[in-house]
């Protein structure tokens, strides 16, 4: 399943309790608002397996999720159904039966995140749940160019927060676009995974470069250092868009989250 | 001045009781916060005129007001001070003397509003205070074709609610434009004034052409038999933004708000 979720009144993909345990605390992630739904419309718990959790305030155009389950239903069923049993803030945007070795998050091979922010003087109000904002004129050249640095496979600990509890902070960065579209700066970036708070990390370091408060060759120099407190702040999460995860062809998922045939399946 | 709002938690941009009173119903409307908060900056009671009176939930990027004040302040410290003031969903964009005689509602000679829906089975999660919604897919050149009909100076008397005050129904409609961007149908209109309800009920008549529940040709019909009760439904307002007013290249405004000048002018 494709799950949209609007993150601002989240407080993040994970779920705080285990499933089934009656809880007033489960109704403040998407995971444990999922499964309720799911759970309802099997008649039975539900868990699930994402591709990438999330933090609070964050959004998620197509978070992938996977699910065991003996019941049987055909796949607009199980979207609409969950759906209609889910708050407004979050809906199921797609389901297709998988084979039973499919992981949602083991057999990601990559993922997608965007951050968008607002670069005028004044604050935004409309989107602004779904904006950063950066008052200073920003360089985005600049910070495109500097981001080029972090392409490749690299130890990414500069960027990672002190919570991560990944085993090793090496990632393969594979692509970083940073573009201007009138006020609005987006960055997209595009790695095999990320570290917590990866992106906000990378997005604060960079707005240092985009603001001129540092040089280009700041953020070669930065991930080399390998250390987070010479980084830039967090940026806030409300601009942050997990945009989808990237399979192989050969599981056949929607085009949106499908990496391009190899040869061998064509 | 330009306000740009998020309607959403709002009852509409007109103010119900008068500036100055104590109510609490005051904080619901647009222009009784504009109101609070100029009136703080300025230190005395200020009251604004606006280019177009939103409905309650409908947004506007650029609504334009004008007021009067003996007060002198220049045109940064009013909008950072004025947006210092007002609530997150609401900021003042830009600030701008203007000649003594210039009037935001009466200078303006055309109005720009856009409306946004999601075509898709799903409903919204992300960006649904923002997006109207339509299940069933939907003939965006079809829409386009049919709105044709409505361009011009004509008498839309089908196409207002039967609370709408105006003196008469005549409005010259200068450009409407349907196109589909992906899972998005947008809709833009300008004209030089526009109804109570017109944008509203023209995109929701043009649905029932979207949909194949009536011909291209039925929109034309609708308008020349001016009975609003065999229109369509009125779309929901959060779809609905308000863009901006146009004002004659003469008095000077930004670019977004102001029209190409004329021969004279240049």
């Amino acid at each position: 399943m494709a799950v949209e979720y609007d993150g601002s009144a989240f407080s993040g993909w994970q779920r705080l309790t285990r499933p089934g345990e009656e809880d007033r605390r489960e109704e403040a992630t998407v995971q444990a608002s999922v499964e309720a739904a799911l759970s309802f419309v099997a008649g039975q718990p539900i868990g699930t397996v994402c591709a990438g959790r999330t933090d609070a305030g964050v959004h998620a155009r197509a978070q992938v999720i996977h699910f065991d389950t003996p019941v049987h239903r055909d796949p607009r069923g199980w979207m609409l159904g969950t759906t209609t049993r889910l708050p407004p803030s979050v809906c199921i945007r797609w389901c297709v039966p998988v084979a039973d070795d499919f992981h949602a998050r083991f057999s990601a091979r990559a993922r997608r995140y965007r951050y968008r922010l607002l670069n005028r003087p004044v604050r935004p109000a409309l989107m602004r749940d779904y904006l950063g904002w950066e008052r200073l004129p920003l360089d985005a050249a600049a910070m495109h160019h500097a981001a080029q640095a972090l392409i490749g496979e690299n130890d990414f600990s500069a960027f990672r927060t002190v919570h991560c509890q990944a085993p090793h902070a090496r990632r393969d960065m594979q692509e970083i676009t940073v573009r201007r579209d009138g006020e609005v700066v987006e960055f997209e970036l595009q790695a095999n995974a990320f570290l917590h708070h990866q992106v906000r990390n990378i997005v604060g370091s960079l707005l240092l470069v985009g603001r001129g408060e540092k040089p280009e060759g700041w953020i070669a120099a930065l991930l080399e250092g390998r250390d987070r407190t010479r980084a830039g702040p967090t940026a806030p999460p409300g601009g942050l868009m997990f945009l989808h995860p990237l399979y192989p062809a050969s599981w056949g998922l929607p085009a949106e989250v499908s990496l391009p045939p190899t040869p061998d399946e064509r």
